[in-house]
């Protein structure tokens, strides 16, 4: 339940030469707050519900519970969010034994692309394909609970 | 997913002859926005996790949606909750073919006990036993949410 994850920006869009089509993702949040995130995401035919705690000084790791729920239910949830929808494309991108989830933001957040890795421990060596930019990892303004409220668009 | 249900107060314990032994429930919450309330819950040996959205004007029916969850992950979430957990005895109170559930709260809320009942619409007539006391339907102090953060015995 505790996830490890580094956060980048990108210098290009050769990801989308290497992986699947996107993934249409929107997501609203019931709480914005960094200690107790609580989020609905609509992801293709399918939802979720995640609690998200506080975390570590470096922002690497951090506590986080994730149910899948019917996608009927997810959007009923979804209308009792917080003002400041996310939506996003998001591209699976394979490089070795990795996989960075390549999210490309729409609406308020258009022009924003961030690139995410999850590790198994905060030590754990990765590729940095040539593509990859400059790390935000633990950066909160670049976490979606707060890009839904101070959105890309306003920076 | 809407739940209509009315809360009363308490005239005496009379509800204990005729109920089985009470269920002990511990719970927090992630949010205590009216509009978006989040629970994590621990009854007995099982947990659960509920989202409450906004009442209508007279406080009897409100947007209620919830999963059960393993108690284990139930106990990690509770420790992201804000502060002001709820520990209270529910005893389920059969009358006719309703159920009372009455909490008779613990800790800083002691000496506080609410009867709810949940009916099938808002017209739905129900027995009213001797013990039944004041409608405190719709008043918002009276909500878990709420006692979390003003308990009973600060009034």
């Amino acid at each position: 339940m505790i996830e490890i994850e580094r956060k980048f920006l990108i210098k290009s869009d050769a990801y989308k030469k290497e992986c699947p089509a996107g993934i249409r993702i929107q997501q609203g949040f019931l709480s914005t707050d960094p200690l107790r995130t609580v989020r609905i995401r609509l992801k293709g035919d399918k939802g979720f519900i995640t609690v998200k705690g506080k975390s570590n000084i470096s922002g690497t790791s951090r506590f986080e519970w994730e149910r899948e729920i019917p996608k009927n239910e997810a959007e009923q949830l979804l209308k009792l969010c917080l003002p400041g929808m996310i939506d996003k494309i998001r591209y699976e991108v394979k490089t070795g034994n990795f996989v960075f989830e390549v999210d490309e933001f729409l609406g308020e957040n258009k022009g924003l692309v961030i690139a995410e890795i999850e590790l198994s421990s905060e030590e754990e060596d990765f590729p940095r394909p040539d593509w990859l930019g400059e790390e935000v990892t633990g950066q909160t303004k670049y976490y979606n609970s707060q890009l839904s409220k101070l959105p890309f668009g306003k920076w």
